[in-house]
């Protein structure tokens, strides 16, 4: 393959202190990688030889500057890290340390790969993981990557995905609090969501997607038995109105079986009301080999689906696996072909 | 195994129209029942032989009416149907038609099993599935088994426990909306559960448990990022008393990692704070295994994990697994043995 039908991508680092830096080494190193993309770490590259010989793992021999011009990601058909330079005094971060510094340097990795996504330099972004907290001491005003590139692309409706091979799950609602999503529930956000997850399921598997939405109240609110009939009043007409644009749709289905192996066999993606309803099964059944797709973007953005790992941070125990699937879904999305983008 | 020894176990047929009648019958059937317990089927003997006549499985030859003398269950040695003639009309009972007259029958059969329990003419109750909106339709108000016993048995301090083979959750709040559950969660009533969890694993394993407690909200509220420091607030205050009474416990786990395969090969049991946090994993891991168990009672009571399954009821097709594996732990509950039960 030349390098002119490789997707370029941009994989941010993630926090410094936690496991993105190997994870990222990993990747360089992974012999698939260079078949897949042109894979370009955004991230600082002091702290990436710090761990590159702390555990033994090559550094690429491109490292280039970000004041170089935009067009010569764009030309790059190695492998290359962009030094951003985003912290001062790199041997001052300790591995497991987070902090307001970690986190800053996390969210400018994270600017400039929907800068470089924006303006096409790069097809698509895969992020590495980042901390709640230290962007929070940071200042950095959202809870998430899926916040950050939804308002950054100014994306009207976008919404989460995280897909293994034996499950995809969307997200009606994500990082809130327990006792917000009630609230938070609507027709037109339930249907947004199914739109968005069937657009990805066609763009994945090119066929017409046979999806699934949960309830939110235990056996689906057993016909107004519990809850307050958030099923019949928002998921039922949800479905009903995407049904009416001739999509194929089960639910709201009681979320506790759902997920049964024959049900799962049979559904390409579930839509679920809130973060624990599907993460739960996706990390109980493949925990490390799960991505994280944001859905609704004007870019391709995929990312690992687990933490920084701080407990075993740049001590080279961390699994690569959900990096590589990340960029290999991400490769796919980018890759041209038949439907559009979701 | 003498039938002195073995514990007499009353199982209650569910509701008639559902998959209850035989899965009892199979019950029967099978090779290791006898071995267990002597089983007692509390249900209509007339329902029992119409699905015994359509699908080809033997009726007991013991059939006995609950007017004879409530010892008589005592010294019982052979599989009996104690026949409450709980229906009128036998004849106009249909499968997957459940109506306020299965949804009485069903609570007859509860009722009935209470009376045996307390009343010591039994060891223990198994009970076959109900249907929530036949109960309702009966009048009966009680969303499900678990409230029904505890209201019947006075118990203080009750909760569901559901137990596999891989992962035991037990339940803080269990059949109420998704909405209600935040304002339902005490320091109180976690350490309650948190104490009859430990009973629990300490009388089914005869040593000390190490447990786990859920938060509430994505990643346990990430330190108050999301939600109302529910965290902070209740479930970290009842794991601190539960640890000052010496026991070993983890959390406020995040919910989604809580169960992933590591953690649940460390752990007894998962104290879980709603309904799907804990049934959402243990269903896609062992759907048709589980077995659901009222701790905090003064009798025992255990109970299939599934429902009527309506649309496959007197075919044949239900799996007796859970119902077998239910009155397992009925039979281990009931043994002698160190410890007091939960």
């Amino acid at each position: 393959m030349t390098s002119l039908a490789r997707p370029h991508i941009a994989i941010t680092m993630g926090d410094p202190a936690g496991i993105g830096p190997e994870l990222c080494l990993r990747l360089f190193a992974h012999a698939h990688t260079k078949d897949l993309c042109v894979p370009i770490v955004l991230g600082d590259a002091s702290i990436l030889a710090r761990v590159s010989q702390r555990l033994g793992l090559k550094m690429p021999a491109s490292v280039i500057s970000p004041a170089q011009p935009s067009r010569a990601l764009r030309e790059l058909s190695e492998p290359t890290v962009v030094d951003l330079h985003a912290i001062d005094e790199p041997a001052g971060i300790e591995p497991g340390r987070v902090s307001a510094t970690t986190g800053r340097a996390a969210f400018n990795y994270i600017e400039h790969s929907i800068e470089a996504a924006l303006s096409g330099d790069v097809d698509a972004v895969v992020t590495g993981p980042i901390h709640k907290e230290a962007l929070r001491a940071a200042g950095v005003p959202f809870p998430g990557h899926t916040e950050i590139y939804a308002a950054r692309t100014e994306a009207r409706r976008a919404c989460m995905a995280l897909t293994c091979p034996d499950l995809t799950c969307t997200f009606v609602t994500v990082h809130v609090g327990y006792r917000d999503v009630p609230r938070l529930l609507s027709v037109q956000r339930v249907l947004d969501v199914i739109g968005l997850t069937a657009a990805f399921v066609r763009r994945m598997q090119s066929r017409e997607p046979r999806l699934a939405v949960c309830g939110l109240n235990p056996h689906a609110g057993e016909h107004g038995l519990f809850g307050d009939r958030e099923e019949e009043r928002i998921i039922v007409p949800a479905i009903e109105a995407a049904r009416a644009q001739g999509l194929t749709i089960d639910g709201p289905l009681p979320p506790d079986t759902a997920f049964l192996p024959a049900r799962r066999r049979e559904t390409d993606a579930f839509v679920c009301m809130y973060h624990d309803q599907g993460h739960i099964p996706l990390k109980a059944l493949a925990f490390d080999q799960a991505v994280n797709v944001t859905l609704g973007l004007p870019i391709i953005r995929t990312s690992v689906d687990h933490g920084t790992a701080l407990d075993i941070a740049w001590q080279g125990k961390a699994n690569p696996t959900s990096l590589f699937e990340a960029v290999r879904i991400a490769a796919a999305l980018a890759a041209p072909g038949p439907g559009g983008l979701p």
